[in-house]
């Protein structure tokens, strides 16, 4: 398998590569089981979280897992703009270089902020944890690895994504993760929402959530950000929640044995009813944080090269 | 001994379990002098400080206790709505939990949010770090190791707390702590600082501080939280300096060994004399600060099970 | 050679103690080197840092000092006035001494409030990472560093230093260390940015960049603080970069071998112009970043008598 520097995208990973961060990752479950979870792997090696944009959550997920492998992080939080005072992205990226930090995870409000950041530290391993809505990799193969536990594969099924589509990271590394492992996609939301270039990507469209959801396997339901509101891709939350919210209730048409999904944080009685998002037999999505830490152990094994 | 599973106050706690806390936090002080200040005790643990209010001192030590212990730590910090932006309190403990953070030490401006955290996260300890004017249990318990240490004993000590009685979780720890273990207490402060549920509370209340503080062995003086000014509670900060401002000159009818106490950060010159903050014959506010150290490794000590 | 407790500044270090800490921070560069940054000097010790005003660059490069070295590392940033909520500075060290913390690193907008801090705790160490436009002695360290190794010696060196030197702690601990080291110096600036006490320093003035910088060995460009403009020492950013911003074109009449620092974060195409900062034949500008992170893991271990 062909060596990376980075992890900016699926879209260019290829299908063994995302099946053995899956299988790299499930192994790395066992650690988190232990009582005393730490191992040495990436001791001396240093991980600095670059989150232009606010994620406690993602932050979190990727400092526990930097640090259950004994490598030291460095947290650098701010607005876009004043990270480092009028400092560009490209002399930030060298200054730590310089330092010796040895690699780097970056959320950005521009998509391809992490591609360019990585061609600063031509040396050093960057992962894109979300760069405007272009793509957030690591949540892509956590879904795969949940969606991979709960039923057994990833072929075959069929995945409807749900809700704001077009402005969602999340949802472009979804599409090409899922359709990568032989998945078949259907997008679910209001017209608006729906991304332009849908029709040159593999999926389904469907601007009604009762015909989108029917007979899905796997239900991924994206957050609404609320702030994006009075932009008016939708008439109101209540509207949208009354359409696109998905409760047990909408899932009567899905499979049997479905199960549901969501990046969190959620918006609780708006897109996702809460007694769905607590029910053990259809919700996934404790699991996903978890594996959340799991993957991103994974893809820091893989570029940082640690020794077991 | 009964094992527990949070630490929400001092109320529910029995005489026995303070005295452990309170000796174990007294064996640990030993670790403090050392010049290497590291036991493996916690190693491979995690504990997140999650202060939905901001407190950097008492942030840093349970940071510092946590990682003395060898533990990693988390900092999620931010205002009371926005920790994680729009997320429940529900959802931020479910999913710290699953990311399999081992404890979660809370400050929130909400009286009882720490109880409730506890409720969502039924496997690991909550520790309490203040929650509205409920309680601060380790602020109650580092007092009480700071009196023992003073005076050799709880038992008999006439202890007088002075200042805004109503409003102070510092208190409400003090007295449930110090009554629990024998002490007899004097709530001493305006009649609009003084709590409507005094005579439900085992505590002899005065308006007047000379008469509060006669014959006292420990005076504990509150902070004024001089952001509730406009509230009105008193006519001005020079008012209240004037009348329950404490002064070694106020302290002549106390006890001639008598001991001050204050939670800090202090407002010299409004509720505690500056020449008295740093007299050392009479004030132990550092040593409650050292002790604070010492009784958070005690409390993640007992909660956590550490081994050593 | 003497024992010191703080590093506040360069103007009272003498040349020998200069020359121990560049000959430590030589010899740590070894370790900047190795895949596994780690040596166990300062296991058990802990750092504060205390960032009065903001700066991720230098609080990034002391945390990765020390935690090269293992010590355990605490953040305190804030403005100058919150950082613990109206507390004094006094009260802020007392309570940072009293719970143990080994070390403090502050950077604060008033001169001398370094060595304030210092006199706070008397059996700690005290680093001074800028106050006010005093000095910023681990700066100057780092460029006499970076000059030594680019140029052999400091020695005889014809030193220009280019900007708004009267607000400069920079300037300042350059102009003590290079001329306790035996360099030769001028200040480059528009009068209205030259020091007032100019005269009293070992140094020669210009006015005019060109002269300024001819026959230099060493050009060390200042930042200018944009936020500053509108006090009008200088007419406009654009009348600035043309008479004071450093270019190939304008280093012609500089040594042939001349070298071109700058202590970040860089105003590209204002004093720099961004060819010259990534040029490698004459830029030691990422040099100077990494020669940082030696220099304060030589003071720490200086200050805090590692053990290795």
């Amino acid at each position: 398998m062909m060596k990376r520097k980075d992890l900016l995208d699926l879209q260019s990973l290829d299908k063994s590569e995302i099946e053995y961060l899956l299988d790299t990752a499930a192994s790395f479950k066992e650690i988190l089981r232990r009582p005393v979870k730490k191992v040495p792997t990436l001791r001396g090696r240093s991980v600095a979280n670059l989150f232009f944009e606010p994620s406690t959550r993602t932050r979190t997920s990727f400092e526990h897992a930097a640090k259950i492998m004994s490598a030291d992080t460095y947290s650098l939080a701010g607005s876009t703009s004043s990270l480092v005072k009028g400092e560009t992205l490209k002399d930030t990226m060298l200054t730590l270089d310089a330092m010796g930090i040895d690699a780097y995870v970056i959320r950005h409000s521009y998509s391809g902020s992490a591609a360019l950041a990585a061609k600063y530290v031509p040396n050093k391993p960057v992962i894109n944890a979300g760069d405007g809505t272009h793509e957030h990799p690591t949540q892509g193969l956590l879904d795969l690895l949940t969606i991979r536990e709960a039923k057994g594969r990833i072929e075959g099924l069929e995945v409807a994504i749900v809700g704001d589509i077009a402005h969602s990271r999340v949802a472009r590394s979804n599409i090409w993760g899922l359709s990568k492992l032989g998945a078949k996609i259907r997008l679910v939301g209001p017209a608006t929402l729906l991304p332009p270039e849908a029709d040159q990507l593999p999926v389904t469209v469907f601007t009604n959530l009762e015909k989108g959801i029917a007979g899905a396997d796997v239900v991924n339901v994206l957050r609404i950000q609320l702030e994006r509101q009075n932009e008016a891709f939708f008439p109101s939350t209540r509207e949208y929640a009354r359409l696109f919210g998905v409760s047990k209730a909408k899932l009567k048409g899905a499979a049997s044995d479905v199960i549901v999904l969501h990046p969190g944080p959620m918006n609780r009685g708006v897109e996702i009813a809460s007694a769905l998002a607590d029910d053990p037999e259809i919700s996934v999505i404790t699991n996903q944080v978890t594996n959340g830490v799991a993957v991103r152990m994974a893809v820091l094994f893989w570029l940082m090269g640690g020794t077991t």
